[in-house]
């Protein structure tokens, strides 16, 4: 009698067009989620593209999380949503994750939300995250995360 | 005052065999869900109740939300969260859930959250759902709910 | 794709004499703004802001709440934010908000943040809200909102 | 043109009636509290009884975040929430904290939420908090924390 609901672990990668290395996140929508208005509250998509570019990075094999202990930071420089449909509670979201801008220390992973039952638009955003040294002063990305983002860029799909 | 509340502190009790039927949620810990002190924030295993408590109906073909159409409202009316071990970014967490206690208008659904790479429990913790009618009283939950919940107490597993 | 999104990344700008009205909102952290990374978690910026709007509309005789039963949604239908420094556990942030733009159907609220301890800016950002109505498609504002947002603007301080 | 909105930073004293020291935290209800069903979501009422508590202990003089520095955890070992009457946005609810229980290693802060406006009962709840060493082992609280604590308790009011 065990039943089993995994919340969106498995990123699935896209390869089939000619856009970069995209993942998916999935997420369900529960009255966690939502606020009185009867929607997703505005703040939650950023919570969600924080997990779905964690999935996007751990997908390509970067785990920012232990690239700490060598010193270096990744934080969210800017952040920026567009609105484009409310979703609501019961709602199966999916977030795809590619990169779309790559610098010397900052990189834009842009966010795409859509509901899996119709493929309705949700939001779409971006967050520009910043590499940053022990210092606080922003420093070059490692060279091993650079080359697996470019070629995250090229990848044909 | 508040003498009920240290009375009851013992630790939500789950039977260790003859278990009804349980469900199984999984989560991954991001820096949405976790706080300064380097932990899974205390308020946050709530959020993973509700959405483990939810898939556990889903499950058992009960959808709460809908219900409401009906005039039934499902409310939660009091809650118990037991802190066992800290959970940190990255971890991947199961969260079990049960029904373990049923009345007229009120059942209990039981939770256990553990650790899934080394099984440390984590937490455990419950939450009394109360069955509220269209005037904001207390009504009987509906027979197809109720039997549905004593089924799945049942179940031996 | 998003080309939208790197070409609007400059900092959102807020003129900085001749302003029209402000209201000003604190807030003070605790564990649930942080995270592992020890500071506030940047979804939490666009609840402060929130907040501050709220606060600032209120200020100006608006619940925007109290024309739902009017007819009138107002939703955000656009954010950015941008991170100048982190905030802490025990920081007292304070969030100035003031009508940055207005249209037809839209109008565009700015969020700075600093901490109050030292005056250092923690962040700056937006929301473009859209009046929306009943039957889901933009409508124009109502003239006792506009004329009141109107004339916030022109306020000098 | 600047107006003021301070988030609940002020906590009162309650000195005239025969209980302990008692403190007062305020806060107002956003849409970022509420949830679809259009009350304040359940677990968020943990977070309320986090800040207030952080103000009940400040206010008694003891910053458990300093505390840390010296090799002093205070973690949640253990929550309740009665959940009374739903509260909803616009709300300014009032949550009271006091010391309920202490002992070598752990104390119970009791939290009690009302609505300002019509002193509705919205919640009440408690939170064991246990004293850690460094070693993550239980240990005695400091006898500056214990002596401020038993004092709160006699404190006449």
């Amino acid at each position: 009698p065990y039943s089993a609901f995994t919340n969106s672990c498995a990123p699935v990668m896209i390869s089939s067009f000619k856009r970069g290395h995209m993942s998916l996140y999935k997420t369900r929508i529960y009255y966690k989620d939502t606020d009185a208005g009867g929607v997703v509250y505005y703040a939650n998509y950023l919570r969600f593209f924080e997990a779905a570019r964690t999935e996007f990075l751990r997908d390509l094999g970067v785990d920012l999380h232990k690239w700490i202990e060598q010193g270096f930071f990744f934080v969210v420089a800017h952040t920026e949503v567009d609105h484009i449909s409310p979703a609501r509670y019961g709602d199966l979201l999916i977030v795809e994750t590619e990169c779309t801008s790559l610098s010397g220390a900052r990189f834009d992973l842009s966010c795409r939300v859509s509901r899996e039952e119709d493929h309705q638009a949700i939001a779409s955003g971006m967050t520009s995250m910043a590499c940053i040294g022990e210092k606080g002063k922003p420093v070059r990305i490692p060279q091993e995360i650079m080359k697996v983002l470019k070629t995250s860029k090229k990848e044909a799909w």
